[in-house]
């Protein structure tokens, strides 16, 4: 499949990370060639904080991860593609025990320490032998390295790997903070599965963890949508290996956090966006700017109305300043906006107010800049001081391709 | 354009309906040579019904047709299309008061029993004068028999008329019901207006008339979507001419109004369906029945999660069984699902059960059903009595080129 052309120009080299060591490795569960396979080893006293879908038919590994991450302790992280074992009943469930068994027993922790996510194909019992048969190899081959082996082996139909590395103070301490993350939208023949793992040798308390990760969450991953469907197999997950030597951390707010949190939201939303370019059949990454609503929730739905309206994502791939039909989403949100305070722009043009199109609005410009790959909505309601952005892409005959025109 | 695969193979004739006369013409309002603009007179004493779009942004005529329907009569209805006077500020406003007060005048009746609608283009001003300047020769064109003309008049991208009729009986009386319809999901530039205009010479109070429309309207127009975009301007207005010499009607509840009411429904749900079989884009007519869950919302809340999901209408245009993604979707719909008791089928197949892929489930003998016109999905949740049906179309690539290809 060709990469996308909304992928960066470039891959960052993720450096080693204490306490974080992988392997990747193909197990042949679907693929024929790809590495499909990841295992990660975290250093003892490792923290961990998780968000997950809120699917009503969450994968087995989801409702596993849930469980443990009551524990709030981390020493190992199990990922397969290729098969997401979700809708597969009590047998899924028991894969999981199995693998996640084995993968504890090779690392010399409980089984509570254990972390697991599986993407790909559903409805398909997982080849929960074939994973324990390639633990023990997979174990004697960790290393500090293979960060990009790891990004690779949770791919299902992205067109590139997707990581991200940031430096960040804590004090005088200068800490790491390592993701790499996956998702396309929608798979054929599958739903779309969101992965993302977060690694940082700092030393945070579980608790605390979950705030910035949750935090975090709200604006980048909970923030972008390439076709409003929503996987069964979601899960992001953030590590602390804790080798970092800095000042012990107090709670959520404490100032000595400030550049770190900084820098991990950054490390979120970069990989969000990097999902959203690898968005399927994606031709444009599209910014979608909500101000003036009643409150940040009420613009966040606004936005995702825009964001998520077949008739916008086609306008924008026809490259078509339409912006009647932002309108229209607008009022399909169902939050409140005052149609004569209403204001749009597309880019730098002011394209309507007050209730109107703009007197000296060209739809000729606007037109110009819609040719362009980055294009930027924004939308002010006129009622209130709520805010929110959203990042999405265009809906094309690809995405169409992609979904319907063949079968796995 | 071509005619929709879906399409009906023929048209029924609407009969002349006692109490209402229609005049449909060419007034130029955007298309160069087809029927635009539609005028209705109806007699003394109709008693009218009417439901619209819950967007924040209605377009003027519907604010003004909810005005209007306080006082629940009507002499005139008043339909452009070419032009959805929304998001038309102030100006949109005068032109309604300017087109609906000349056709008052015309009829001989007072402005708040005229009743108006537009659909087409958005943001634009209404060209009011040149509205106004056909209302005489629209007024003394009046006849009993121009049904299919009218039906004509209010299509925009919509590639054939959309008609019903049904006889009923009030007690031994015989009455019609005549309804026309429009809409075909998203238009190019603009957005999906659906207009549903019924007639009937019954003699039924307006109140009465208004919770028989809001009855089936749960179950016909609010039932279907074609791609989960909501119009500013959908309408469906009912009349009753009060013709008919029937028994006095008491409540809603009158045993006299079951089988007027049975016949009601029918046409709604008719009309409703045409609407989804010119889908843009539609090859495949697909019907969802929810059951098992906690409520009818419940069940229509899942119902629409799986006919609105890309995934799912991108399998069914690429005949596809991949009912994996219904369990995604019903995941998504955030309503409650036992997921050990879901039950999945396709056409009669039973698909997934108990959490997992039915043991004499023939993938086979599915896709040989997918490839059919007419797709049935059935999903049982297993946790209640709830139940709702709702009608979809797939989405193909044609649906992307009619929104995306070409620009108005």
């Amino acid at each position: 499949m060709a990469i996308s052309p909304l992928a960066p120009d470039s891959f960052p080299d993720l450096p080693p990370l204490e306490g974080v060591r992988l392997a990747a490795l193909h197990a042949g569960i679907r693929y024929k060639t790809r590495k499909d396979l990841l295992l990660v080893e975290l250093a003892a006293g490792t923290t961990v904080a998780g968000v997950f879908t809120r699917s009503k038919t969450a994968a087995a590994p989801v409702l596993c991860c849930c469980e443990h991450l009551k524990g709030g302790k981390a020493r190992g992280l199990l990922v397969n593609s290729g098969n997401a074992n979700a809708f597969t009943g009590a047998a899924g469930e028991k894969a999981v025990v199995h693998t996640v068994g084995k993968a504890a027993e090779l690392i010399g922790c409980t089984v509570e320490e254990m972390f697991v996510a599986s993407t790909g194909v559903i409805g398909e019992p997982l080849p929960d032998e074939r994973i324990i048969s390639h633990l023990q190899p997979a174990y004697d081959s960790l290393s500090a390295d293979d960060w990009e082996g790891a990004a690779r082996a949770i791919m299902t139909t992205d067109t590139f790997p997707k990581m991200v590395t940031r430096k960040a103070y804590i004090g005088e301490t200068e800490v790491t903070i390592n993701g790499i993350a996956k998702g396309s939208g929608m798979i054929a023949p599958d739903m779309a599965t969101m992965l993302a793992f977060i690694f940082t040798d700092a030393n945070i308390p579980a608790p605390v963890l979950q705030e910035l990760l949750t935090h975090g969450n709200e604006k980048s991953f909970n923030a972008i949508t390439v076709d409003s469907d929503t996987s069964t197999s979601d899960t992001v997950l953030l590590f602390a290996t804790a080798q970092a030597r800095h000042a012990a951390i107090g709670a959520v707010d404490d100032p000595l956090l400030d550049d770190f949190r900084e820098n991990l939201d950054k490390v979120m939303l970069e990989l969000a966006h990097l999902i959203v370019r690898d968005g399927e059949g994606a031709s444009k990454f599209v910014t979608v700017e909500v101000t003036g609503s009643e409150s940040d929730v009420a613009a966040k739905r606004i936005g995702l109305a825009i964001a998520n309206s077949p008739l916008v994502k086609t306008a924008i791939a026809g490259e078509d300043p339409n912006w009647g039909r932002i309108v229209m989403a607008v009022g399909k949100s169902g939050e409140a906006a005052d149609r004569d305070k209403l204001s749009i722009w597309i880019g730098d043009s002011h394209v309507a107010a007050d209730g109107a199109v703009c007197p000296d609005y060209s739809e000729k410009k606007t037109a110009e800049y819609m040719k362009g790959q980055e294009i930027t909505l924004r939308v002010d309601v006129g009622v209130g001081q709520g805010k929110f952005t959203v990042w999405s892409c265009d809906l094309t005959h690809e995405y169409i391709s992609i979904n319907a025109d063949y079968r796995s």
